[in-house]
């Protein structure tokens, strides 16, 4: 059973991801989180500053295969709600500026569900002319 | 050009999605906005409480179809974010249980940009089996 | 290569599924082809509809695989046109009304390249409410 | 309700990318509309085209998101009908050589439906080697 | 660093499946399997029959979700391979008799990489009538 | 009706694909059939590596299109089997490293079904980093 809201995963990197400079939020106990920005034509991009930032937070373990595994799924999923059909940025012809967030976790009452790992995007998506753009957002979670 | 953050109303339907019991939110100035709760296993039940939601509320008026095709698409690009890949739910054995809110209003400095509609999802996705689930969300964005 | 442009099969195709009640259009000299009319929410009931059409007029054999498997991918290929993301219909609460064409011929000057299918459908789609919708088309062509 | 086929946007738009050199057709009324050619295996250039062709030709205000915004919509729903699954060209290794056509008028009987946009796509799509390639073709519309 | 090959487990999963009756094959080692077979229209149908096999076998243990989590992205990874665009059947008026494979192990020299799950589907796929299929295969691989 | 399994040619197709280096396998009768491999970041160079050994043996005719087409189509349903969900490789960061096996014959007892084409790919997909990888494999399915 997922715990009470305040201690899900995914409301909490969503949270996290919402946060404007200068806000402060806690997320609850022992998880652990990072947060970046990354504005790109590139999809490869966006998904290489997340995995990045999540290495270097020390999130993900580097030398375990599995652990980059769950991440990049999550990286995937959440690019589907930013992308809302072809996973795709410049080919066609549109960039994102985005803000993202990933956090590590148990998020069920029962511990034997270990850590799982949410991530989340939010920012804007339009023609690569600055203003032709509207927000997106979204959320990947998976076991690690 | 994008009105500041917290007069988005990409973020603000996302916030409103989020919202548990008991709290609450103050949307800015003068938008129109609607919640509501919907659980199935048909996505095209997602799509009709929604639908309904916002027409029992005055979002949208019943008797001019841009608004609600450029409804639908904001609906559609949400589902996009929750089911991530295929918008199916019971065709691929998996259920939903969702919080949704509906906002309109100008989130741009120009006011020609006129009113905008976004879709916001917030819950659990997973197994039709209670607590064999997970959080998802997804963010749908149009021009009305 | 490809004949001159009023000898191809897509561009006839769609010329068919185009005309209204009463028109009239010739195609170019022994091709083969029918047309008829469907309306449904179920995507599966397009698809038999068209097949069916295919049949009884003798457009494809019923008893070599290979045809039907032709024109199986021709009238997905089409459907791809009309729905515009997701082949899904009443699973997101939308129905079409349409025409469809198919028509069988050789559209390259080297006879080696035998025949080939073009399915086309024209008509709405939309909210399963008289009026909430629009056009829709979709061209599926493949050798036979 | 949309009004009688003949003076539908879709259909129209459809007539016009259809239109060989030197044929003719006539738009009813007073819709504005433009046409273009463009050749690639870059889908971002094949939508840079078309956005091009629609603001140099006023059919969409430069300074007006919203109008891009449909715009953009109405040219990816298009694509699907080309692209027919992926929508993808040099990544899979195909290009296309398409003529285009951008239609804005109100289709539908009630004046408060307001402006709506139809894109058409019509040519071939195929390996980039001349001749082995066969017709394509797709229909994109929205609101405005 | 995965194991030689023939201790790798998607290979592993794919000669289960793609073996006939009475034919028999060795797993490496320490490995966990079950094999099934499922016809449908029904997609849903199709997951339900392997995640049933799985739990009855003790491929994954049914009170902790993240195994069942695991399974259900490689059984939807699998489906991939055998639908080939849209994860529909009767949708889309077409049916599969498939046999399949779950295999559970640790395919990587590290040991730290853990147990991951392999689904492996083979069999036909077509119109729902005798003899218009073809061959179909799906497979699908996940950390547990 | 497709002829017993040992001489279908899906089945053999992989059964190529997953051969390793000094393992034998022989083809039924008079079927055509070529190996081979890649490596790659682009999905367009795995393409043209199948397209262009298929070619040099012979396994379809350079200078008709119809088997080029019928060629194209088997590998991108393979590819879809590759890469579950979005036709990608090096956009989303990730690479593969295939074998691949093209086999041309007549799958079905009915002579009249002439011949049909099977393309296999079987490897490893993952991060662009040695070791960060999983398996993968697609099968595709085509009449010629
Ligand atoms: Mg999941
Ligand atoms: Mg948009
Ligand atoms: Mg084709
Ligand atoms: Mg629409
Ligand atoms: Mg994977
Ligand atoms: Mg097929």
């Amino acid at each position: 059973m997922l715990k009470v809201e305040k201690q899900r995963i995914g409301k909490n990197a969503v949270m996290l991801a919402l946060l404007e400079e200068g806000e402060e939020f806690n997320l609850p106990g022992n998880w652990q989180s990072c947060r970046g920005k990354v504005g790109s034509m590139d999809s490869h991009k966006v998904v290489a500053a997340i995995e990045t930032a999540a290495k270097k937070n020390g999130i993900i373990k580097t030398d375990v295969y599995r652990e980059s595994h769950a991440l990049y799924h999550a990286i995937m999923e959440a690019l589907h709600g930013v992308t809302r059909g072809q996973v795709q940025l410049g080919d066609v012809l549109r960039t994102v500026g985005l803000r993202f967030a990933v956090v590590r976790g148990n998020p069920y009452e029962n511990e034997q569900e270990g850590d799982w790992v949410a991530v989340a995007l939010y920012g804007t998506i339009g023609a690569p002319v600055k203003g032709l753009e509207h927000e997106t957002l979204g959320l990947g979670i998976n076991h690690m």
